[in-house]
């Protein structure tokens, strides 16, 4: 028989341990109160349906870039995706998708030339310090359930790009995008983006229908012919009447205590396959909890 | 037209600017000189051929797991690897491929029990310092080409886990696995597991032809059945006569002044897509630049 390698896994996988072990992260996860978990507004669940069956959901930071946020909103509702593709895939950094934008008019509402919202006050979140070291940023940690770079001297805090991140593809500065092109990561994390781009949310479900795409065999990964593109049948949001399938979804809360378990967890491996616990962790190495509610 | 959205890239991707701007990483790696480039001998590189058609390439670090690679190599050279197959896709994680070990015997020169080469002495090793801070090891830096976390204190070093990074699969500990089982990490840098497994070296070509596989969709990542497994044509060294289209590679050296150039650059992106260099950059995401040799 094959010997089943127990990796241990950044997927949540749960498994019965004798009473005396310490939890695992998803042990933890699982345990955790109902009050620990913060529904996910429909106003704030993307969902687009790929031509190939594949469905991607996308969860909206309007904290941190309320404008950005909004036009994709309206892009929605104006199905202004109809007919768009994922035309880039590059290995190691980003799946990117959208539509035409200098030939298909964008719907009411639109802002053409949104603000540089690459970053927002520290002021007024609800800062969970992550504690342990980071190349980036003077400090990290989570707020609203999002993963975060900030400066307590500037004050100032930006999303952080990780595994799954979605951000607004933009030409060179100043131009910020509009959200009508969009791109996920699906690779390392590439936090030098941060600051430098709108980031708008993050992948909560399906990112392996963008990850798992041919690569782009051109310069910056787009595709080489229009035949390679991944059509997208289309894009919602959640709260419209009619997206098909649409679940609920609820995040742990990061200033809950169990979040707070949660991270010391992951810094400090202790299921029976680690030999030497980190002590310590990434940002982006600690992927805030994210699941369907269950409904009886 | 639809709008390049100059994303920068973590691939190297060369663009002439103009003289007085500062030079982007690729362009530092362009213009390293001969005496930078190191060649990577073709018994550590490592050929798997895709019955897809498809061809993974990998460098393999006897430096830091010496028993592992001699292990990979008589198994390379024994043929055992006949009729293997990619096994296991896990998203942001790994991809997993072997034989069956329990049925299929090794041949001579296979230690069954290789010891636990998950660090080395640091003594020995030229070690570049990475310069930024890490939340993994108490140090981080490079050396003969390869990323390493390390502790003068307690005197040891390890390969780090990046993007593309080679490990051994194996059971719980102690058992270390004996190489005939390896996975590639496809996702964010999953570096809580350095130091609990032997890492033997590197994808440095066709990492796509693994990365853009199909999830298993079981616990782990495993597929359903076989007839989801992505078989092996054949694993091979470099240096065996017949192997397909061997090019020969090389890695620009980490004690160079060129790869701190380019060091301080990924830290300090000042293309012009880019407002706010983040003054720092993460271990795995200053990958040590590998390319085919140039033949006149």
């Amino acid at each position: 028989m094959r010997s089943i390698l127990l990796l241990a896994s950044a997927a949540l996988v749960a498994a019965a341990p004798p009473p005396a072990k310490p939890k695992t992260p998803s042990e933890i996860v699982a345990a955790a109160p109902r009050s620990a978990w913060k529904p996910v507004h429909p106003d704030n669940v993307l969902v687009i349906e790929l031509k190939n069956g594949g469905k991607v959901t996308i969860q909206l930071a309007p904290e941190f870039a309320p404008v950005h946020v909004a036009n994709i909103r309206a892009l929605a509702r104006g199905n202004w995706w109809d007919g768009a593709t994922v035309y880039r895939v590059q290995d190691n950094y980003v799946a990117q998708w959208g539509n035409n934008e200098s030939e298909r008019p964008f719907p009411a509402g639109v802002v053409a030339k949104p603000p540089a919202e690459y970053h927002r006050p520290l002021k007024g979140l609800p800062v969970r310090p992550l504690g342990y070291r980071d190349p980036y940023a003077p400090q990290v940690g989570h707020a609203y359930g999002w993963p975060i770079g900030y400066d307590s001297t500037a004050g100032i805090a930006n999303l952080a790009h990780c595994y799954g991140t979605v951000g607004v593809g933009r030409d060179l500065a100043p131009d910020t995008g509009t959200g009508g092109e969009l791109y996920a990561v699906i690779g390392h994390s590439p936090r030098h983006l941060d600051r430098n781009i709108a980031v708008v949310g993050r992948v909560i479900e399906g990112i392996e229908h963008l990850s798992s795409l041919p690569r782009g065999t051109e310069a910056l990964g787009f595709y080489k012919d229009k035949a390679q593109y991944a059509p997208i049948a289309r894009v919602t949001l959640a709260a419209q009447p009619g997206t098909a399938q649409a679940a609920e979804f609820e995040y742990l809360d990061t200033s809950s205590p169990s979040f707070a378990e949660y991270v010391r967890a992951r810094a400090n491996r202790k299921d029976d396959f680690f030999i030497r616990p980190a002590g310590g962790v990434d940002l982006c190495n600690a992927p805030v909890p994210v699941r369907r509610i269950a409904r009886n």
